[in-house]
């Protein structure tokens, strides 16, 4: 027994989401309790997070989807190049192509519109789970307890909102069924770009190095936020000016070197460590590998299509992008979980902590069946997990089928109250969902959407009987899978107006009655798929119901256990992880260490996309033109540095903070191996990727030119 | 000038080939000149080499190509997996697949026949550097030169071989025109399989990892060779008796360390260190990106063939191999020449001894022009390299026209006097050359035979005017290259027998004058294409007349300059070269440690081939079976090892010795960047790779269960 609870703790040590020195994505709330002084902070942990003053924490920004921060009294805001990306794309023309070239504005006024862009402000916070869970009545339906829970949620923020005009209320579930947090944030709407280094440099690397450590990418760019003359969020408008944050991160030009202790703010995606061997297995045998092998599939479908016809590459780039990114996270997580052996691992947890709830009768009583009733959730969905997951790819591998779907649900949703719509109907976001809904339009490719339609719907046809929905069963009517649908796409396509944008947005507009009417064999089979995706829905909200429930019991126990609190799952709220400078062994007899240097940017150059450096990099390295920016034992300019504190998506753009509280780097990215940070952290393998603050500030200034920069943040 | 002069001496020491400690392939005449001790040799250097007793390198064969060590009493030959491939491959039956199961003779009476493999001992060794440069007279036209040479080293070699029956003798050229060593080998042609690990371990990572490290392949195999029971020389016979050797290789179970004293002795194949940077230049801009796009096509093409045909496949099989193996190697090269500046740095090396030239009246009269002479040579190569290029690889692109062109050729140079053929030709070759056209042929494919050559004879026929040759002049018939190509290509495949090996074996007896009657297409096109081969091959004896003086006075006034001895270009005479168990950094933030281990081969485990473990193997792995074999350190046992010695092609199988002259390891492979190896030397990329002996033996003795053989070493 005392052999194998060793063997457990030292599991903990190693993979679990608490008592380790270097893991966990803090909540801001947790930070005090956190001996950071003691890890190697060297300022006041006051100056980092203080509820009642100024802190760091008021120069971070969430923008375009990433992290930012504020490194100048004038609203710069330092970021990723890949954040700023979209921005660049929209305000690029013919003449004009920021994305290859850059984009510098060398006054103010030069300064560009990021159209689409916020920038988002974290104001305060308030525990509110007493008031969220007041919703739930005791035998309550399971669905209905997910439903009133998420009413519940609304309300509290509609309430907020009220309270603090022209804010916006959020309540983030921080472990599901226990604990509620109210958020305010400011939104500020007149973002603009000032410096994006060219795409040979920002996403040098480009897909080969995604994920890659060493990486020699100078992922970052410089936007700026403004507001009206009185202070106030106002959309873009010329008579604007520069916000000025409460706070702001004091650039620290010497960077770090290996070894030392960093820090990072941000706003983290989604974790799921808190989940049980029953998820991950799932994850690991059912939704993964189908997701990376069709988006594998789709990826060369794309190429394929590209390969034919240039301007179908360009309407696929986008796509492949995105693909590529989740499908090698993806690989890279399977491998992970499988190295770590991670289920197995937590069987061997959870098998300690049911004999330590067994061998106390009245625990055994309140938390006996909590491990056991997950399971037999998991048993549910894992039984129907084929063709649940094809139903989830289904529309959205068709753009046709996914914009007859939103038509036709949003004809629904839209009749209802706004707090009771699904959120992509909701007021407040209705008008993105229709720009999203528009993007993807204007990359349809009538032969790519095709196939993927008749691949997904070969793949529903062809499920059992007793798995294979009505909408589809429909389609076969003559029993020959392959004819059938083949017929159903021969003859939908040339029916359908509904790659017409403008068509589009009209029926957004249309009742459901008039819906009904047209006939659009794309409209009619999401009308006919309706019934199953609401059905879908309930069982959904039915399981959550049970494991929001059962997760709670769940955390109440283990901390029991474990004598311990734990940090919530990363839930895109504000979080502080922090670490070391450290490199790591990927493989047998292979070692990277955490500082790459401009020489690796001349290795890796071939002069062919994605690694062909502009010229004048190539110049300035020959020349070896270091300026300021020398790391002192390395002899060159420090370009990307690796570090082993916890991130994971939304994390882009983070800044690395130093001892002293200075910006050091900008996150962009994990190792590889790092991919399985999202169900377990591990020092072995989690390493995060930023560009140096040196080679920031050595393309601004050498290759940028961009002296004005420097001075803003009192560097020159 | 101090300057420029201590640049060149840096250069020196990191890139040229002499003045460093761990450079250099040794011929064994000059071992007594290497200061052994002072580099970490623990023995006598007499056991080493000693001209007048038995030493070490007595214990060393060329076998199959490579190289081997008698490692017992009884003539057990411990070499590569890669070597022993061949005999496997032909031994094997679809009842018996020796590749894919490995082979295991229990007993010597199962030991199997490697067919068609000698083994090679080396006798002695003669300088005869004088009387071969007595055939030279003042004056002589340089072919004619070339022609000379060449007649005297054959007939130096009949001479000997009269003088010692039963050996067989070789002169080979160290420095072109200037020195020349006689050799005498015995050769033992009974020569059989004892054990053969299966492909799985033997050639662990196939393609993928060729030239890689951190390498896991256990490329090992023990053979045997007999002799009459007399103790000489003779075929294959079950009365056969195991072959005494006059010294053996102690075997070392306990291996090396890194930064331990190693050495190897072997046969490496081929370097073009003492060539000038003109010869580098036209190898880096023509010759080898040529063959390397070529070989890379032809690979394509292959693969898509084999494709379609699952029998095609496997005829293509083996050429594939060793063309991927040749581009993978040549791109290397590119790689490095390019990463080291090579011509750059060989020109201002050159551009300094031609300064030191002109000092001195008197050496610029007899050296002045020698650069520039050599600069002269390589304009004209290079003013001809497409068309020459081209030409050389016309006939091997094709095997019906290679046959046709070799059948020709034969009977042309089979009615000349033995000593005065091209060495193909040669009473002591012709069956060797025959053995190696009927496996051309056995592996035929129409299609691919068509593709191959129609590609180059469009190269050929799409050549300027100017350069195109007489014979595929007269195909172009109507003016339309494409058209006339093509139209060649449909007539001659079907009106051709060539691919018939019963009817080329007789052709190959044919005289000139009943082959001219032949109304063959291929035969044809070989007749009208002799001439121009002719002609290309004076030019070249032409050129290399005057290479070959030349060459010899750089090499005397870069003694004078320097200071120093060199040693000769490798040129498969028999070497050692020394160094050290050390890693490298390959690349920027990365660094690979010298010795690999068990838990890598798991790791790269997929269950696919080329890596597909033995069940056994990873069952052993995961029990931790390690025997004696496991590193103290790394707390596993050791699969591969990397060291800085000098190594090119034809070490393969060359005994990794430690400083107390015992076996410790068997090398197969160079780094990827160690390709530059054929070039230049370098400390910081030159790393060749050995299987490690602990890997070895644990394989011989936990998976193969061959404890007999390791008795017989005297290991148990």
């Amino acid at each position: 027994m005392i052999t194998r609870l060793s063997l457990f703790l030292l599991l903990l040590a190693l993979f679990v989401n608490f008592s380790l020195a270097d893991e966990g994505m803090y909540p801001i709330s947790d930070i005090h309790k956190l001996n950071l002084k003691a890890k190697g902070l060297k300022i006041d942990p006051n100056a980092l997070y203080n509820p009642d003053g100024v802190s760091l924490i008021d120069a971070i920004v969430m923008v375009g989807g990433c992290t930012g921060s504020f490194v100048s009294s004038d609203g710069l805001i330092l970021t990723n190049h890949h954040c700023a990306f979209g921005a660049a794309q929209a305000a690029s023309t013919k003449e004009n192509d920021y994305i290859a070239n850059g984009f510098l504005a060398k006054t103010r006024a030069e300064e560009a519109q990021a159209i689409g862009y916020t920038v988002r402000i974290t104001d305060s916070y308030r525990d509110v789970s007493r008031e969220v869970l007041s919703a739930v009545t005791e035998g309550m339906d399971l669905a209905e307890r997910t439903k009133a829970i998420d009413r519940k949620m609304k309300e509290l923020a509609a309430e907020a909102e009220q309270q603090h005009p022209g804010k916006r209320a959020e309540v983030s579930e921080m472990f599901a069924g226990r604990t509620y947090v109210l958020f305010i944030y400011t939104y500020l709407r007149d973002v603009r770009m000032v410096y994006v280094p060219p795409r040979s440099i920002g996403e040098f690397g480009g897909e080969t190095d995604n994920w890659i450590w060493p990486r020699h990418t100078g992922d970052f760019s410089f936007m700026r936020v403004y507001v009206a003359p009185d202070g106030s969020p106002a959309d873009y408008s010329p008579t604007n000016v520069p916000y000025k944050p409460r706070k702001i991160l004091k650039v620290q030009p010497a960077g770090v070197d290996e070894g030392d202790f960093v820090f990072l703010l941000g706003y983290p995606g989604r974790t799921n460590r808190h989940r049980t061997s029953h998820f991950m297995q799932y994850e690991e045998q059912y939704r993964m590998p189908y997701i990376a092998n069709l988006y594998d599939w789709q990826i060369a479908v794309m190429k394929e299509m590209g390969e034919k016809d240039r301007e179908v590459a360009i309407k696929h780039a986008a796509r492949i992008k995105s693909l590529a990114n989740v499908m090698k996270r993806f690989r890279g997580q399977l491998k992970g979980l499988d190295r770590l052996n991670l289920v197995e691992k937590k069987k061997l947890e959870e098998a300690d902590l049911q004999r330590f709830i067994d061998s106390d009768p009245r625990r055994n009583e309140v938390y006996g069946t909590v491990l056991t009733e997950i399971g037999k959730v998991y048993e549910e969905i894992t039984s129907r997990a084929e063709s649940e997951i094809i139903l989830d790819f289904l529309p959205s591998s068709s753009t046709m089928l996914s914009a007859a779907y939103r038509i036709y649900e949003a004809s629904i949703e839209r009749q209802k109250p706004d707090l009771e719509r699904e959120s992509a109907y909701m007021d407040r976001n209705f008008p993105r969902t229709k720009e999203t809904m528009l993007r993807a339009l204007a990359d349809y490719h009538d032969e790519t959407d095709r196939t993927f339609l008749r691949e997904l719907l070969m793949q529903a046809g062809s499920l059992p009987m007793n798995q294979r929905v009505p909408a589809i069963g429909a389609l076969l009517t003559t029993g020959n899978v392959e004819r059938d649908i083949a017929s159903f796409i021969d003859k939908a396509y040339p029916a359908s107006k509904l790659n017409n944008e403008q068509y589009v947005l009209e029926l957004l507009s249309t009742s459901k009655e008039e819906l009904e009417t047209i006939n659009d064999p794309f409209l009619k089979l999401a009308r006919a798929l309706y019934p199953t995706y609401q059905a879908l829905k309930e069982t959904r909200q039915r399981r959550e119901g049970a494991l929001s429930k059962l997760s709670a019991l769940l955390v109440d126990v283990k901390e029991q256990y474990l004598k311990t609190a734990f940090i919530p799952d990363a839930n895109r709220t504000l979080r502080l992880t922090f670490g070391y400078i450290r490199g790591y062994n990927p493989a047998d007899a292979t070692y990277y260490s955490p500082i790459t240097t401009l020489k690796g940017v001349i290795e890796k150059t071939t002069g062919e996309e994605p690694f062909d450096t502009p010229e004048k990099v190539i110049n300035l390295a020959n020349a070896k033109e270091y300026g300021r920016y020398k790391h002192p034992k390395l002899n060159d300019v420090p370009v990307a540095i690796l570090y082993n504190t916890d991130t994971t998506g939304g994390n882009s753009g983070s800044p690395v903070i130093n001892a002293n509280g200075e910006l050091v780097g900008v996150n962009f990215d994990r190792a590889w191996e790092a991919t399985i940070n999202d169900f377990a952290w591990s020092e072995s393998y989690s390493r995060s990727i930023a560009v140096d603050i040196r080679y920031v500030l050595w393309v601004t200034e050498k290759v940028g030119e961009a002296d004005h920069l420097l001075t803003e943040m009192g560097l020159k």
